[in-house]
Order: C-alpha cells, then structure tokens, then sequence
C-alpha cells in the first residue's frame, strides 16, 4: 500500500475542488435507462475531446497543435449560456475541428498554471504544444481574464487565431 | 506564459505515454455525424463514471467508497474481451453502482503508483479513501499483477468485496 505521491496530491485535490461542485448523482435518473455521459458535455458533440490534462498536452505534441482547455460546471448558468453560443458557433466549432486539441473540465487538475488567476467558471487557457499556458491570451474581463461570455464568441475566435501562432515553431 | 511545473509534467507524460496508443483521429468518421464519445467508454454505459482521477479522487474521499480505476486500450484486444465479459457481469455492475467511484483511462496519469508493476493494459488497480493505493489487491498473474482477464470476474468481484473493507473506516 503506497501513499506519497499520493498524500501531495491530496492536498492539491483538496484545494482545487471547490464545494460548489455539482455532485455525480445529480445525474442519477431514479429509475429507467441513463443516457451515457457524453466527453464533449454539450460543447460539440461533433468534436474530438480528450479525457484527460495528460492525454490533451500528449496530442497538442504529438500533433503540434494548441490546447484549448475549457473549465465550467454543469449547474453554473454563466457555463450554460456560454456552452450553448459556442456550440452553435460553426466557425468555433469547425476551427477546434481542424485546428485545436480540445478539453472540457468540471474539475480542476492539479497544474496551478491552468489557473493563472484563480479557478472561477467558466474559464478558456490555451496552452501551447511547446506545453506552455499562455496566459496572454485573454478575454476582455480584468478582473476573471479567461472568462468568455456569449456576446464574445467573436473575440474567442480571434483568440484562437492568436493560440495558432505556435509558440516555437520548431518543436 | 508560465513553463516550470508544466516542463515537469511533460517529461512524466513522455514517460507515461506509450507509442502504441491509440489515435483520436481513429474515432473520427469520415463523413456523416460522429457517434459522441462516451465517458463509460463500453465499460457500463447505465454507471456513473468520473472523467479523471482528480475528480475520482474527490469522490473516493467525499463518498467515502472505494476508487477503481481501470487502464485499457480501444485497440487492445485483451482489453475488449475483458471489457465484454466486465459490461455483462450484472454482480460487478451493480456493486460498483451501488459501493464503488469509477474510473476508465485509456492514458496513463502522471502518479506512478498507478502503475505498481508497469503500464500494461488492462490493468485494474483500487484506491481506498484514505488515498492509499490498494496495490495488495491482485489478480492471478505473477507477472502482471494488476491484469484480469474474462475468466476472472468471480476473483475481480472478490477483489472489489476486499476494496470495500476500508483501510481506515474513521476518516
């Protein structure tokens, strides 16, 4: 029996799990059939999505594409309204198709990088598959600036452009 | 931009990941609408899966239930005949429904405990709530410690029976 690794992780664990988290059996139906939990959540059903932080940074390498990492929360209605403008959004949509690795979290991982500015929801960090967040890519909100809302899907996309510029083009 | 723990991230991930790997662009359809990607991945599809082994964790302790996590591969074969005979067992289902958090990865985490003996797939590891890998609880090979296969349900089910005796029933 191992722990370690594993107590650090703990504390990590514990300061990044917020209380107001939706609990898995919210998803429950009492009875009848459940519909499988989906990878996309609804933020593009038609898209690739990783699982997991280390399996995203692995294909943004191995693919030299940008990350996109969305963080929300599935009863946070700021996280609804933005999920649903972005997923009508085909210019979003067929660009992270063609362009981006892509990753939706309603936890957060243990890497302090992907919460340059604390771990509201929802938030968008890019990271670059130099494996770099770039924290220079932002919203237009000072005080939560990798926060979108739905009248931003324009500057997003302007973002996403940004992210494409890769960072070193050599790796 | 922000490097540092994410340069430490990489080398694990590179260390982690194996080249043998399946690739997201196999799941894509070349034509017509995908089928979205599913949480359960074929594992039980009507059971509440989390998404990654942060958020596992965080129920695993909140719960106060036992974690298992399961390695496996889409390509595997071992890893889809195992998954067959797993998604049929009506006992293993409904005690992870009721006792277990569950986790399927088709990437390795960045924790080594994770892979007590190696990296193989299908392995199937618990983790007791008090964030101890439960790396005591075996199957029937020597040389893979972790690994079940289709024969093994009645010993997995065994195993998970053991999982569910908690390593520290006051926390």
């Amino acid at each position: 029996m191992i722990r370690g690794l594993l107590s650090v992780l703990f504390v990590l664990v514990t300061v990044a799990v917020s209380s107001s988290l939706a609990k898995p059996e919210k998803n429950i139906a009492k009875r009848g059939k459940r519909i499988p939990q989906t990878l996309s959540r609804g933020w593009g059903d038609q898209l690739i999505w990783a699982q997991t932080y280390e399996e995203a940074l692995y294909w943004a390498r191995a693919q030299n594409k940008p990350l996109m990492v969305i963080f929300h929360l599935e009863d946070c209605p700021h996280s609804s309204s933005m999920k649903k403008a972005f997923a009508e959004d085909k210019d979003i949509q067929k660009v992270l198709n063609e362009d981006f690795i892509i990753l939706n979290l309603v936890y957060e991982t243990t890497d302090k990088h992907l919460s340059p500015d604390g771990q509201y929801v929802p938030r968008i960090i890019f990271v670059d598959p130099s494996m770099t967040v770039r924290a220079d890519i932002t919203g237009r909100y000072s005080n939560r600036m990798y926060a979108y809302e739905p009248s931003d899907t324009q500057l997003l996309l302007s973002n996403m452009q940004k992210a494409k510029k890769l960072l070193k083009s050599e790796l």
